[in-house]
């Protein structure tokens, strides 16, 4: 893991969205690529951790939702309201490494575009249709990709990276993981331009 | 609540003596005064939220256990590994708002001296008898104090300071409210530094 940054997300999560606008800047700025490796929430915290959903948590629901648009407002990036209900990202995280196993580049483009037309546009991307939509704007087949996110396979692919991010300890979105050290939240990206600038966590006075 | 930053703690959270030691440096640089508001993360956390005790949470734990010490290295200050397994903070919260119902000054002191012994010395400040220990440092009357704490006049000012927390919206340890802001976590003194200091949210170039 050493020259990357192991960036982990889950597509309906609004502060990996907002992770997301920022992690390739700072990982250019210090001569690091990007891994990106979408999970699943409703994995990580509700089965392995035993939590509820973060808006049907008292208290915290509130303090999120008033804290979602000042993060965005810090960042200077949009953030949309959609609807989270019954909102999935098993067909988009799917399709991100049926895309991956193809193409490194394509599959980043469909991330983005599916984070961009859920919490920019607000719009829908629970359903493998809405996924397909965007795919075939980066240049994915649109009928091989609905065929795939059918299939076993792909199906188990999802499974053993989500399960790979569970031994790697990974529990939130956005999730870091630069050389070995994990580091938790968007609030956190000061931790990680600190630790990609000095590599270790001495006190520095004034920084 | 407006030229005073409001700062949520309890006594038993790491976090929350890591933010001690940087709350009063960060309100003098910006003319604020820092009212000490202990509370109790087994009413918010455990009873309001519904959720396990921090290191009892898969993951999550883990995350914790090496995240304290880069902290507090951070952050140049000391940080004991106490076992936390039985530690209650009912006492020491108790004698806090006791305290400073007759002298603010002696309660913040008393509050240093418990979260120094837990966090720096490794000690213990669950009982009643090691509060009053704390207590008689800074000239609080150890017999006195020791009667108080078990009466139900001591017993409800806590409840109510902690029923007070909660229509706040405090859940976490350490939180800051600061005019209307609510901010979360030793990891966000970067948002409290920075709303004293612009007073909203919009992205600065560079800052």
């Amino acid at each position: 893991m050493t020259r990357t940054i192991h960036f982990f997300f889950d597509f309906i999560s609004p502060y990996g969205y907002l992770a997301s606008t920022q992690v390739e800047r700072i990982a250019a700025a210090h001569g690091r690529d990007v891994v990106w490796r979408p999970f699943l929430l409703g994995i990580t915290v509700m089965k392995v951790m035993g939590l509820k959903p973060l808006m049907q948590t008292p208290l915290k629901s509130d303090y999120v939702r008033l804290d979602k648009p000042r993060m965005a407002s810090l960042l200077g990036v949009p953030l949309a309201s959609p609807d989270m209900r019954s909102a999935s990202s098993v067909a988009a995280a799917r399709a991100y490494y049926w895309t991956l196993d193809r193409d490194r580049l394509q599959a980043i483009a469909l991330a983005k575009r599916l984070l961009h037309r859920l919490w920019v546009e607000g719009g829908e991307i629970s359903n493998a249709e809405s996924v397909a939509e965007e795919a075939a704007h980066v240049g994915i087949d649109r009928g091989e990709l609905l065929a795939a996110l059918g299939s076993q396979a792909v199906k188990d692919r999802l499974r053993d990276e989500v399960d790979g991010c569970i031994a790697l300890g990974v529990f939130g979105s956005p999730f870091f993981i630069a050389d070995d050290q994990p580091i938790w939240g968007v609030d956190r990206l000061w931790m990680l331009e600190r630790w990609l600038r000095y590599g270790h966590w001495n006190r520095i006075d004034g920084g």
